[in-house]
């Protein structure tokens, strides 16, 4: 069973990034917890992808042959129609994750395109967000 | 580190209520489920409370001595004030929890008072979302 | 046949309130010239329930073993997500009452939550708005 | 006593016309029901009357020398101005009739600019709407 | 110089129809009331016409030969595109004239389509009204 | 019978100011050809007043002896409520005008709080809009 | 193959309305026109109808016996719903045409009821949206 | 003279609940306060209530038989149509109270259903908010 | 302790201006309550102020040496950014006072700019509203 | 004469993607059908383009020589201005195409920024719109 | 070339007001920076004018005789119509000048109606923001 | 001191882009006259960016290590929350840049993201926007 996780613009910054919003954890740091929490369940297999690109994330979506997505879609969540028909393009069960927990923040964070081709979300958790949606995700392929 | 699960109106229905939405286990599943899935957090104990009414739900919140917060407000999340204002009052750490992706399903079920006063959210991952509140529940706790 | 007729918060008031608005009889008079009205129909059999609180009305919906609902949710109507699910949870055909012409009053009494469950609604004829609302539902749980 | 029955555009096209929202009885169908269901209030005549027309509903309305007016204004009830204010200047009690319960489809229809100038509203019981009008208008002309 | 004056749905009813908010003088004392007016112009002329049929207006306009409109759109001034785009058309000077002040009533009277093909409007003055943009439109048509 | 006759800000600068939309004469000109008008109605005084302050209106409607006011509000229209409140507080009968046609201008030109607190308006005649809005004002007066 | 041409209010203005947006050729021209143009599709047989009246376009679209419907609705394109209601109703294939681009003009013709019932739109090409319209729909009542 | 005296959900909580807005008095405090103020108005008696409970709120109104009601609504001020009915049904004077100056908060704190039927509203004083209002309410009962 | 009273615009108007609203005591008799009444609290004196000019109440904000203010902004409650503004550069604690219960007055009467820069507000006790205001103040002051 | 066709982002994924909104036909399917019937028109080239990438299609718009363009932004309609402004840098005409009938769909798929710059569009016949739309480009640019 | 410089309300309270966000400069000592700073541009001339009351500030405009104006509208930014107009009426250039970055504030701080009639405008340089409008108006005006 | 000059999409296409709100400079040409101003400030480094990628913008702002950045965001000023989050991230003080006035055009450019990182913005000014914004960042930085 192959996970993608996709991070959207500037999540290459965490560490730096406004650290009492996003945690202190670079995005390498958060993958490596992430893949070390996989060895849980048995026969999952990550790949990681970081894109500031909108095209580019589009594009890793349309050619994945991943059972999964984890898609932290950062900024693009409120602004992307385009990842969210790529979503629904390509059908793969995806799970929309978010460092901070979007819904207590500015007004225009509290719209997600993406959300409506995803079967869940896990936000406000900082890196544990990961592996809370890789639990959810796992269970929900294995059904 | 003493966990309060809270549910609000309508979950007491569960399996029999919209099965296609919101799975087709009952809460009294859901609670067992959760409770063994608690056992590998050492030292954590669950309590479980459900009421259909919103001042209810708002004196379990007043008067709990518990660590932490698990929250599926239901149909009060998207309407009530009160239920805000008594998690702001104690303080306690909570989580918002829900069966479904809400943020795909009727524009009034988008919108959540309760989200103010968490610390996170978990949505669409029916009776795993409880789990995977707990599991970043405890870890926040830990830090 | 069992009807369940479910009133909201102040109609246990009719008579008093605002009689220029929701006329002069009170809730007891309504109900007994509903019961005789019922006479009309073979074998139905009618059960009264008043309750000022959303949780009450939710855990009657919940609970009750009738073929049909009529309900007049009066405040709850406009602010209620709570009853609306738990008409959806139960499946129970359910007709919406309305003593006076909602429609016509204030514009936060022109939404209504409850009417997305229901197969019909009544409004504006006072008392009578009951007894139509029992011809409908009868002749509806018929077909 | 008599009574104007007004339908408005489509109606017409009754049986035809999405049968799974309108039910599968003509137009036809649905005035000689009425008119058998009539002759339960003694002295009550019926006159039925369908426009395609805005102005030729507005000028049915101006003309007739009805105590009482049902009216189904089917589509001109969510965009005519000019059909409220006929009813408004004839002052002829009048009651609002939809076959379908507008209030739980398309947000333009939870619009009614005819509700104004109407005693009540009965919507979603098909044929039977057009009884419990009925019924209604009758006993509101006999107080 | 001819004048066309255009009154719009229900206007034909004035006199019987809400006297407290339109005047009580009758369509055809107002129309006497402005020829008697109109002979203080040299040259002047006048054609009335009255429809409740919106598409019956906008053949009137089509077709007119006046060098001036007088136009009372009544319920058509806030839901008729087609009446303004009949204006345009034809480019004929008009003036929009109300009976009552529509910018202090109901909101959705507070919206003219057609005001945008008009040069200029005046409304409140009940009879007087038809009398003041006479004297407004020829003076206009003689600069 | 006194009319007063408020302009209020930059109608001093007529003439000058947008002539395409606003006209070339002076405010000057206007005042005196509306004078030569007012000699056609017996017994009519008019007083002359232009302020650029809303404070300055304010205090003129308050401080008046008037039968009657004519006032262009120009920019205040959109504005101020202190206007309306003092229209409301004199119970002066007031007629509200503009030169150019408002309605199908800017859309914050199409507000209007002066409105609800005038018996009718006239725009879009320039200078004409002041001899029909004397003309209906002192007919009002009249009856 | 039968195809009904549906020409809205005030097309039959063309030629002599706004030429700079809607081009200067007569209604009668455009018909001529795509009538030659029909002749590159085997067996298609066009009538074309005309109508000011939206109950007028409601009958024709109810009565008609053609496999295919092109409609221009003109203004009632963004105030019907009666149209609409009627496309709907006889659930024959129709495309909704326009003469000029109304996507990049005033926000009101943004609006467009009549899109709903259509299985495409064509806009902004003048007498040719017509014959796109036809090539069209010809091609889908082919498959 | 019998003064009730309601508080709303969480005021029980005051003292612990967001002392840097609500002060650190506890509610027990505020009643004694108020009790001693309350000395000053001769023969004016107080009943205390707090309810976290809509429902509970509502039946209190509708039972009590004072003379005059102070109601800090609290969070029901802003998502209650029930207690606005029960205080419109039972006609009794009215004063709203908040101990914060809710006009300078969150957005959806700035509405309130309960003030369309109170004489008057204080907030921003803590605890002298209600020595204020029963200030003003004996004056206006006296009258 | 020097207390500022300001009154907007109209507010000179009291006693003639909508008694049924505002009451029927002049500004003046007011003024002179409100310093009877200033008298129970010892070393408070009072200026008052009144202006119907924006520009002038922001004058006098700017230039005063009070230690609290009482402003009444009348319609500028409403409009105005500069008061505001004024009274968040001098930061003396203010209070918002209104002689109405203006939250259940019209909509454009709900919105309070000033409130943004007030302690609290009193609302609806006529000539009372001060008096209370003023307690409010002082004790404020004295903490 | 050279036409340049531009597919925005999921468009490379035809005939996998939704096929019951959009089909069954790969772009290549597409493109070569387009390319067939472009040879009806003598002296007609086609260049393809395909981008997920809002900056490729800013790009290729801004570099091409093409005398005419024919654009499917597909999900960059919706929220690019950039596409918008390349467009109208360039002025070459420019006609939009949909697969499917947007206007029917999302409410978020209802806006079209490009639509200012093009001269027409054409929606809902899925590969027949590229052909529908070449024909009203190569007519366009032979006037 | 004369300059002349406006400052709206409350700019005469700078240094004292909020320095926080408006910087700790008097208004003097920022016309002085700026005086010495317009000997860099030849033949330059500044007027400086300062006013609480909108009225002033449009009577200002209107008389100026100036070939450039630099206004800092403050408050009146959001509110004034009348200021627009008065710009508009003189059609002398004219920059707008903020001294804190007013799109990064309050909602109603984003609304400018002066932007209108500027040519354009500078914000958030606190007294650097007049020498760049300085700079950005001597280059307009030599051009 | 260095500073990075961003420039976005379609800014490449300066002077022959609708040079009339534009202007007719190439951005080679603004570059070098912005570079000649530059040496007005001693020890000021400039580095020139353009992309049309909303994702190139964000990777320039994230892996710069200049001392302040002038952006001017063209078309991703009003859609990018990702160029907000870059700016927010690196914390770098930065200047919003336009040439024409946004405020004064269309309504969707009157929204800004990135304003919300910005200390300032200068719009209008053609190329001298970059000058003026240039002088306002040094001075910024050098306090």
């Amino acid at each position: 069973m192959k996970i993608l996780v996709i991070n959207g613009p500037n999540i290459n910054m965490l560490g730096k990034r406004e650290p009492e919003i996003y945690g202190s954890m670079s995005l390498k740091n958060i993958e490596d917890e992430l893949f070390e929490y996989s060895k849980h369940f048995e026969g999952v297999q990550l790949e990681f992808f970081q894109s500031n690109f909108e095209g580019g994330i589009v594009e890793k979506i349309q050619s994945t042959d991943a059972h999964g997505i984890i898609i932290n879609p950062a900024a693009y969540t409120h602004t992307s129609v385009a990842i969210l028909d790529a979503l629904r393009a390509v059908k793969i069960p995806a799970v929309e994750v978010h460092l901070s927990n979007v819904n207590s923040r500015e007004n225009y964070r509290k719209i997600s395109y993406v959300a409506e081709a995803c079967i869940g979300s896990v936000s406000g958790f900082k890196q544990n967000s990961y592996k809370m949606a890789l639990f959810g995700l796992v269970n929900f392929l294995n059904e």
